[in-house]
């Protein structure tokens, strides 16, 4: 494929000891090579880095000092020539390297370009190229896994299968239609078809039920806190962010906005939703009848419902049950370390199947076990499976569920003895939605929009 | 020198697409070995890039795709081993990478450490190494120039040139005491001391003019703007904001309050100071008695007092000409697209020396001026001398002026027929002054305090 030379700065914006300017496409040694004071660039070996200056060509003055990286195509990230250029961290000397390479020219890349080109030039499949944004955005090592093996092509195999099961199964279709007069080849057909269909059908079934949990580890789980005043809901917060080291809030210079709120617990990554009104104010209770709090409510994957040991349930407790009920809750009863004062016959009865945790939050008890009841409400028996393909994100899991129904009916019309082409074009129908996933005869606009997610310079 | 191997990551924080881990020392090749699956790193050729991926070594599972840079001893930015792993940008996978790299034997850098051991192995000097951090943080191309000069040693060479014209004027002093038989000598040995002492003052008075300047460049002018309410205070801010695309603000995703303030006036970065004040209150005026006020005037390197042409000049107005009185002050006229009401007589005559600029900044009329204004101010003459050597780091500024004095007693000294070894302190503490510029006998307390304002992974 014939593209131009693209060029961005492939670092995080910001003060840091390295900054990169990177550039892919047939020209990137030759324009790199223009504004640079060293060795001859277009000379040099594939996949070696030299020392040198950035020089503006116009005044023939210094602007940086930096390591130039040669990457001769195919063997690269985009299958083109790449040139990195690793620039002391400075935002003005890195801009001005780059308006440099652009000045020389190259185009500057649109956000996701690098990864298109990679998935373009055939590098790459498309639910790859996603599971690289999800890489750079994963708040847990278990997210970072799932978007790695992704990456790494095991959904991509898995889909190949299956497609390559229904490309096959198609082709004998193809032989029965095309040639009825063999007989013998028609009534293995009907048999194969029914076992390779069903085949198909249960492998999709497999990877939608990971999508739950592929969606929890991509997205995190929004979870709410509520309870009286004074039971210990900022309490329990703060236990559940600082019992958490591998939070992603302790890293110094991450916008907090965007990532404070996300809890690693036990790889399971938390959105506490609503958290600020949860510091600031101890009236969620107030607040319940008001439409919006219901709506936060609704939208929770799991509440955290906190009662107080110490004392007597309320109506406002019995309220907040009603509320939750029907909704994931784990109900936690916190002072342990006071007299018993609750009706714990009654609360059990309320909590009916959901989760039951005692804790004395002031004395750091009880934490470990609401983990592991988190952990084990959403991942029961599958945290050993650590090697599992989750399906994780939100167009694969619908195309999924378009290629489950296609399939079914594929199936149903087979038993039901429907003329072979109509069961057919179900085949086919699910075999393209699969491809879909992949990238195979994806709109172009879909494309680009896919790769507008992501950071410039990616 | 012997030094354990460091590592940490050199990127800024935050979702990007590349992210490197950086580790320097005696044992990082090995270290970096031990985690990567592809070739053995310790058997490639130095200043070479290799595809592979980083394992946990425990599970044997891959935990990132990555291009490992091995760069050996002693052509490196540390004059030791260095090895660069170019990571995917997540925060969660590079993190994990550098716990990986810390488990496998290297410890984890200080702030600056990197540039501490550059500076420690002898690769650069104290000054080259403080332009680093100025590099990083410059907010102008013409900053940037500042301190690329610096790095490149352009301030060093200066330094050392006058240290060996003391070094050799000292020698001949040494032989004026040790071998005082020698009547032709000493005479020759007067006149020559006498001239070479007035040449080091002369060349350390010119630093020391161009400190001002270079201070600015490198810290920015504080500025503010004062006015009474609906002068146009506001549209002059947004004014200097939009017309200056090169202003850093624009970049996403730096750190907005620290950034934002600063604004690219043809190279001068201006800092302004109370910024959101003037946008969200147009009371300046009421606050301009009240002692804060005040010490924010004070603290100013340059006020821009804006006045309303079509209006006539109140009290309020006169009091803001003397509160600035003595300070770097520009007046501002605006709104000439409207009738003249003001006195300009007693405008020009209240300015008396400042330069006084008219605007209609509603139609974008005079900002050409006033920003011509504002550089003259500060570079009068001197924007063409761009290979100027500016001294813009107070410690320098602070270690010059302390030479500057040293060599004027020196000069005194010898003028009024000081005995020579009297005159010899002074010069010895003149080229001791201008030793620690570069770092020579520095306290170890000091070089630990300046590398502590790095960024981690520099």
């Amino acid at each position: 494929m014939d593209l131009d030379t693209i060029a961005a700065i492939s670092t995080p914006m910001g003060e840091g000891a390295i900054a990169i300017v990177r550039l892919s496409g047939e020209e990137s040694i030759p324009i790199a090579n223009r504004i640079f004071k060293g060795k001859q660039l277009t000379e040099v070996p594939s996949h070696t880095i030299h020392y040198g200056h950035i020089i503006d060509p116009k005044t023939e003055k210094v602007v940086e000092e930096v390591m130039v990286t040669v990457l001769k195509a195919p063997k690269t990230f985009t299958r083109e020539n790449i040139i990195e250029i690793n620039c002391h961290g400075g935002l003005v000397s890195v801009n001005r390297v780059l308006q440099l390479i652009l000045e020389s020219g190259a185009r500057l890349a649109e956000p996701g370009e690098f990864t298109k080109r990679a998935f373009l030039n055939g590098r790459i499949d498309l639910s790859q190229a996603e599971a690289v944004i999800d890489l750079i955005r994963a708040k847990t090592d278990r997210a970072m896994n799932v978007a790695l093996g992704q990456m790494e092509g095991r959904l991509s195999r898995l889909i190949q299968k299956l497609r390559q099961e229904l490309l096959e199964t198609l082709a004998h279709v193809e032989v029965n239609i095309d040639y009825p007069e063999y007989d013998d080849v028609e009534e293995m057909t009907h048999s194969l078809l029914i076992e390779k269909s069903r085949k198909v059908h249960l492998e999709i079934g497999k990877l939608l039920q990971t999508s739950q949990q592929g969606k929890i580890l991509r997205e995190g789980l929004s979870t709410v806190i509520i309870g009286r005043p004074n039971v210990g809901k900022s309490s329990l917060l703060n236990s559940l962010v600082h019992e958490n080291k591998a939070i992603v809030t302790d890293i110094p210079g991450t916008t907090r906005d965007v990532i404070e709120e996300f809890v690693n617990v036990r790889g399971v990554p938390l959105r506490l939703l609503d958290t600020a009104g949860i510091r600031e104010t101890e009236d969620i209770v107030e607040r319940i009848g008001v439409e919006k709090s219901r709506q936060v409510l609704k939208e929770a994957d799991l509440i955290l419902l906190v009662l107080n040991f110490n004392d007597e349930l309320t109506i406002e407790d019995e309220q907040l049950f009603s509320a939750v009920s029907g909704m994931n809750t784990i109900i936690i009863i916190n002072k342990t370390d006071l007299p018993s004062k609750i009706n714990m016959d009654r609360v059990k009865e309320l909590a009916a199947d959901s989760p039951l945790i005692t804790t004395s939050l002031l004395n750091d008890v009880g934490i470990d076990q609401l983990e592991e009841a988190i952990s084990s409400l959403f991942f029961a028996g599958s945290i050993e499976a650590q090697d599992m393909t989750y399906v994780s994100n939100t167009r694969h899991i619908a195309l999924l569920t378009q290629a489950n129904i296609t399939i079914q009916d594929a199936i149903q019309g087979i038993e039901s003895g429907m003329p072979i082409d109509l069961v057919q074009i179900d085949l086919t129908r699910t075999w393209e939605l699969l491809g879909e996933i992949l990238g195979d005869a994806v709109h172009e606009s879909l494309i680009d929009q896919l790769f507008s997610q992501f950071c410039l310079g990616k």
